[in-house]
C-alpha cells in the first residue's frame, strides 16, 4: 500500500496581515512549510503556527526564503553564497527554537519562492543553501524538484532529498513544470487534480501537457490554501488519496 | 582570589556597515554580546563573530533587541508581551544555530539598549523576556542591573541572573546609573575607570556621584569598543584587573 | 445646511497582503488616509490607491506613521524629535510625488496609530510632526483630536487644524475617547452609530459614555473598512448623513 | 575651455552607521548622489546631507536603489517593472521634499549599484526607471553609461541623459567597464587617475585596458570617498582638472 505526504505553506501572515486559511489546511496536510520571517511570518505567527501543527500532529518544516517582505520572497536575487548560507542557517535555527518551545521541532526544510526556483537552476546558490542545512543538522530532509542542481547539492551535502510534485501544475514531457506564463500551466478542476494526485501516489502515470503519459514518483505533493477554492481542492485531494487506499504520512 | 568577567557588544555592523573594533575587543573581553539581527548584526556578521569568539575562547551571548535597525534598538517601544516573547525566542534561537555551526554555543543573554532599559523598570516586558529565555533553555545565564524587575522576572523564571556594572558610568547613592543627560554621567579618564573596576572586582567600594562610598559586587563589567579611545580604556581595565590579581573568566 | 467630511484609512496592504475593502470605501468617503509605507502601504499600492481616489474625486491625505511594519505602526516609540520630523517629511513628500503622477495631490495629513495617540499627549513629538508638515507645505490641513498638544503644535506651526470625531467610539464627559480597554468603548450598532454621526454633523449633542449630552463639532468623521461589517456601517453613516440633508465634502 | 562635473555618493549611512567622509567630499564634488533610503540613507541623514550640499553649492541628485539595506543595493533583483517604477518615484519624491525643506531641490537622478548595472543591460527595468523619473519631472537630467538600454530608455522618455565616466576604472576597447573580477579593473595610482580624468575632460583619449587610445567624452566623472585614500584621490582629481584649466560645474 502506498504512502504519501501532503505539504502546504502556512504561517504566511505578517503582523496584522493574514494569508490563507491555516486552520483549514492543518486538517488536510501532513507537513507544514512554516514561513521563517524573511518573506513572511513573524516570530509570534511562527510560534502560533508551530503550536497548532504540534497539536494536529503535522510535521513542521522551515520555509526559508530571500529577505524580501515587499516581494513575498518571489523575486530572484543574486545574493553571495556565504550570505545565503548564513541567512538560511539563521532562519532554520530561529524556527527550531520556536518549534521546540511549542513541543515539536523542525523536521525538514523547503526553500520558498524565488530561492526555490533559483536553486533548481543555479548550483552556487543550491550549494550555499545545502551547506547551511547540513550545518544545522546532518541528514536533514529537504523538499525540492528532482533532477535539479538542488537535488545534487543536497545529496552531496549529506542531506536527505525528498522529491515533491505539485497537485495543480502542468508538467512538460521532461517532467519539468510548465511556466506559469504558458496557457494551461495551472489546473483548476478539483476532480482532475485529485485524479492526478492519486495516480502519482499509487505509481501510475499522469498526462503531461502534450497528453502523453508521464510517470512522477513524488514522496510529497504540494497543495495550496491561499484561496477558499484552494482549500476545497486540498480537501478533495486528501479524500481522494484516502479513498484510493493511500496512507497519508509525513516523510520526516 | 577574585574572579570577574568582562563583557562588550560585538558584531554590531550590518551589511556593508561596521561598528567598533571587534578584533581588538576579542583580545580583551571574556564574554561577547553578539547582536542578533534586530538592532544590528546580520547572519553573516553573526557567523563571523561567533567563529572569532570561538577561536579566542570568548563566550558568546545573545544581544537581543527590539526590531529597530534605524534606531539601533535604543528607542523604547511598547511592544505587546507575547510579541516580545516570540521576538526574543526567535533571536536567541537564530544565534544558537549559528554559534553551533561555528563550534560554540549561546552561553548567556544580555538584552540590548531600549529593551535593557525598559525591563529594568517594566515588569511586563521583563517577564516576557524571561519567559522566552526560559523556553529556550532552562537556567540560562542572563546579564542585567541588580535590584530591578528584570532580576526579579529572570529569577522567577528559573534563569541565572548575573549582575553587571558599567566601567565608565557614574552611580547614584542607591546604586542606580546616573542618567546620561546629567553632567558627569560618563567617566572618560582611563586611570579612574580602571581603579573603580579593580575596586568592584576585589570587593572594595567605589565613589558614588556624590563622593560617598558605594559597594557594588558585579560578576561582570561592561566595557565599550565603539571608539579608538574606548578600546584603549578596555585594555587598561583588563591590565589593571590582572595586575590586581583578579582572574578574568566568563561567568557562563 | 451642514457640511461634513468622511475619512477612512486606505491602501493598508503591503506587497502580497491586503487589508480592508478599498474599492468599497472609495464609494463612501470624501477623504482617503493613504498609508505611506512606514506602517503599511508600498509604493505600488500607494500609486494604485491615489489613482482610484483621483478617479472617484476623493481627496488624498498622507497617513504618516512610525517605521513599524511588524506592529502596523500601533506601538508607541520614543523617537527623537529630529528623526521624527525627517521621517514625516520623507513620507508626505513620497506620497506627494506619487499623488501628482496619479493626477492629484496631498490635500492633508493624518498621523496614524501610535503616532496619532502620542502626539495627542506629547508636545515634543507633536511639534516635531507639525514642523515637518509646515516645511512640506505652509498651511497644510491636518486631522486630529481637538484640545490636544497636537492641535496646539499644528496651529503654532501655521497648519490648518481640522477636528475629527470617530463614528464608532464612546466619548468621556470631557470629550475624550474612552479607552479601548473599557467596556462599551466601541459601538457596533449601525443605527446608533449613524444617529450619532448625524447629530455631530448637524450641531446636536450626542450621548457621552455616562448618558449625558455632549456636543462635538467635528469637521470630519472617521469611519472604518477593515471588516465587511465596517463597510456596511460606513455606508449606513453616509446614507444617514445624506438623508439628514448634510453635504458630504472634503475639508481640503 | 572645457567644463566638467564631478559626482560622488553621499549620505550612505543608516541610523548609527556611517559610510565615507561626506564633509570632505562636499569640498570636492559639484554633484552629490544622495542615498534615498532603500540601499542606505535615512530621512535624517538625507536632510543633513541636503543642507550641507545646499550650503556648499553642490547639486543634489537622487541616488535611487533597490530596496536592499542588507545588500547595500548591490544585488541584482528581478523586480516587476510596475513595482520598480513606483519604488523609484517614491524615492525621488521623498528626496525632493527633503531637499526643498533644506533650500535646494533634486537636480538629477543617478540609479545605484545593482539597479545601475541592471538598467545598463535590461530594457524593461530601464524603461520602468525612466517612466518614474519622467512622471516625477519631465526632462530631468539622469546620469548613466552611454550606449546602453538606460540611455535609450531615458531619452525615449524625454529625460536628459548625461554620460558619466569613472575616474578609477579600466575600460575595454569598446568603452565598457572592465569587470571588477578582472585584474587591473580598478586603478589606484592618484597620478594616473588624475591624468586620465584631465584627458577625458579636455577631449583627449585615455588608454584602454589593452593600451590603445580610447576617446570618452563624459559630462560628469564619478569619484569615491569611502576610504581615506579615496578622498585624497578625489582631491587630486579636482586639483588636476583645475590646473588643466577645466571649469568644474554641475551639469544640472
Amino acid at each position: 500500500m502506498s504512502t504519501i505526504d501532503l505539504n502546504a505553506d502556512l504561517g504566511e501572515g505578517l503582523g496584522m496581515w493574514r494569508m490563507g486559511d491555516d486552520d483549514a489546511l492543518l486538517g488536510v496536510v501532513t507537513s507544514a512549510n512554516v514561513a521563517t520571517g524573511f518573506h513572511a511570518g513573524d516570530p509570534l505567527i511562527m510560534r502560533t503556527t508551530c503550536e497548532k501543527a504540534a497539536s494536529e500532529g503535522v510535521t513542521v518544516g522551515a520555509h526559508v526564503a530571500y529577505r524580501d517582505l515587499h516581494g513575498f520572497g518571489r523575486r530572484a536575487m543574486d545574493i553571495a553564497p556565504d550570505e545565503l548560507t548564513a541567512d538560511v542557517l539563521y532562519q532554520v535555527s530561529a524556527l527550531e527554537g520556536i518549534a521546540r518551545a511549542a513541543g515539536t521541532e523542525v523536521g525538514y526544510c523547503k526553500p520558498h519562492g524565488g530561492l526555490y526556483n533559483t536553486i533548481a537552476k543555479d548550483p552556487a546558490q543550491a550549494r550555499a543553501t545545502a551547506e547551511a542545512l547540513a550545518a544545522f543538522r546532518p541528514g536533514l530532509a529537504v523538499l525540492g524538484l528532482p533532477g535539479t542542481p538542488w537535488q545534487e547539492a543536497a545529496e552531496a551535502a549529506g542531506l536527505r532529498f525528498v522529491a515533491e510534485a505539485f497537485a495543480d501544475r502542468a508538467y512538460t514531457p521532461e517532467g519539468q513544470l510548465v511556466s506559469r506564463r504558458e496557457p494551461g500551466a495551472v489546473l483548476h478542476d478539483p476532480v482532475a487534480i485529485t485524479e492526478r494526485c492519486v495516480a502519482m501516489a499509487t505509481g501510475h502515470p499522469i498526462e503531461d501537457v502534450e497528453g502523453n503519459p508521464l510517470r512522477l514518483t513524488p514522496s510529497s505533493i504540494c497543495v495550496h490554501g491561499d484561496t477558499p477554492g484552494a482549500v476545497e481542492i486540498a480537501r478533495a485531494v486528501r479524500q481522494g488519496l484516502e479513498d484510493a487506499g493511500a496512507t497519508l504520512r509525513s516523510f520526516a
